[in-house]
């Protein structure tokens, strides 16, 4: 465990790799412009020797770790519940990996823990930061600016109808949501309900706006808050199923509580989608395509999301300008497609 | 987006809490010895400021970042597919919050990423790391010595029989494979079959020791190797059915890879445990539960082992002294116990 041993020198790889002092430097440092067939051999040296490059001397010169954070404003149990998390994280990571930037992961117990967050990334251990699931009224994006560390959020920030100048991607969520609610119209039905997410996050709001435009006079009863969970749904269901026997569509926020809601219409045997039609957002798979029958739903490119957030950042970060990028990158909001199975 | 706004300082912070500066002080450096009421008015000053303490400065002084890192050595699409390592995330995550450390999870594509990591490591963000899921030829290990941070291993790593002088917490495999095997003998069983993990990491390959310390004759074609995955457990019990059809009990090496087994005895009409009596390792919940029938099993305590690797590490950076830690911390193996359901 005791580091007694001497680092292994950047001279030690070149004379093991059978390449100069400059290969090797270039190599370390990205590669750029060196044939595979060297990148290859003093790769296996560096491993071979356990070689380490001197990150602070480095960071002293080019002033960069490349390296990454990674915020989602939600506990960590959340994290690994929701598939959704995991799709973006798997956009973010391929992309940063192409470009041989690290992903740091800042994980907390809760908002309690976003000052420690907003420390560390203020501590000049990355080049920039990935943030998404803001909550409305969270201490983060104050505490990011402050720690004037570039960042990209996912998700169009709440804090400004436009986000104000932050960089953002979102989906089109208002209009994907207005999508799905005319395609239940579409079938004939007029008790059209609405299962929302947390509405202090956007994503969820938009989506409820999306609802309104196309029901504008829907009884109120018609519209249940929920959290984007599989439980959450079914609590909503529970309650709509109770305010409004005769409902006879449901557009559910996200997949996970149009699953949820599946399973009490079952449980209180209405057919689906002959007594009640139900759409979901997202076309998280497989659960859109798992749940019986399986799910309609709004598709979003969850990952292609992630991996387009990284991209933007890496533009920002100068990592790419390379390949074309030019001028500042602005936010961008994706569009989204109604995906048509059973179940609506 | 961009930072004009000047830092707020801490006299900004004790102006609007209404405290001394040593209070805020205390507070933003841990709270030891400050009143609840006190803590509470500092902390929300803190937020409502966006003050962030100058880490730089702070880290400078104690030469801590309060920071560290996660590790697991496998690719990012595998954490978050194989609920273990979001149980052993959770123990680590609690006990580094309650010492407000925060917890920086590297991810990775996979193993030519490690070189990467080590190289972070060695950057000086953070002040040690949590390292699981080692394979045999991995080369973060060497990686980790040269980089100098002090590490703590979750499961034994595989470069000595005794792990060397590495710090590690792990359960007793091969005790807890043997209590499992022994029980199936007990229940009558004679040909015992074993699925085993990646025989390159020592928890799957002291599980395989385990089995053949009670079955040192077992026919070869009773041990199938697999890799913890439910879609590998399936794999491996389709080629044992075919090798032995007469096998009457199975000892697979995780939870997962039993679920994929029990799903395939029952597509090929066996009984269990009638016919075929069926242990896994780990106790999962809900997945131990959830398999029909319920899963008798070797219960391990996945979120406790990651609470105590995390303690291990803080009491060597010498956070937890205080609270009646000693000397240098050693290596700790847990006992398993079984835990019968309806399989076996």
């Amino acid at each position: 465990m005791t580091d007694t041993a001497p680092r292994p020198t950047l001279e030690a790889v070149a004379a093991r790799a059978g390449v100069s002092r400059a290969t090797v430097s270039r190599v370390v440092n990205g590669g750029d412009g060196v044939r595979e067939a060297l990148v290859t051999r003093v790769r296996r040296a560096v491993e071979e020797l356990g070689y380490v490059p001197n990150q602070a001397a480095r960071s002293l010169v080019t002033r960069r770790h490349d390296a990454v954070a990674v915020v989602i404003a939600e506990p960590e149990t959340r994290v690994f519940a929701d598939p959704f998390f995991a799709l973006q994280l798997r956009g973010i990571s391929k992309e940063l990996t192409a470009h041989d930037n690290q992903l740091v992961l800042l994980l907390t117990e809760g908002r309690d823990d976003h000052v420690r967050v907003g420390r560390y990334l203020a501590g000049g251990h990355v080049d920039g930061a990935l943030v998404f699931s803001l909550h409305l009224d969270d201490p983060l994006p104050g505490l990011i600016q402050h720690a004037g560390v570039p960042t990209v959020f996912g998700g169009r920030p709440g804090w400004s109808e436009s986000g104000g100048d932050a960089v953002f991607v979102d989906s089109d969520n208002r209009g994907g949501a207005r999508e799905a609610v005319r395609h239940l119209v579409g079938l004939g039905r007029s008790r059209v309900a609405h299962i929302t997410g947390p509405l202090d996050q956007t994503s969820a709001a938009d989506r409820l706006e999306g609802f309104r435009d196309v029901m504008p006079d829907a009884d109120p009863r018609l519209v249940e808050e929920s959290d984007f969970t599989p439980a959450g749904g079914e609590r909503a269901m529970r309650e709509l199923l109770d305010r409004r026997p005769d409902v006879d569509a449901v557009f559910a926020a996200n997949d996970l509580s149009a699953a949820g809601a599946l399973r009490v219409l079952r449980e209180r045997g209405r057919r689906v989608p002959e007594d009640v039609a139900v759409i979901g957002f997202d076309d998280m798979l497989p659960v859109a395509e798992q749940t019986d029958p399986p799910l309609t739903t709004v598709r979003q490119d969850i990952e292609g999301m992630g991996r387009l957030m990284a991209r933007l950042l890496l533009d920002r970060l100068g990592h790419r300008t390379a390949e074309g990028a030019e001028g500042a990158p602005s936010s961008v909001v994706l569009p989204t497609t109604l995906v048509r199975r059973a179940s609506a």
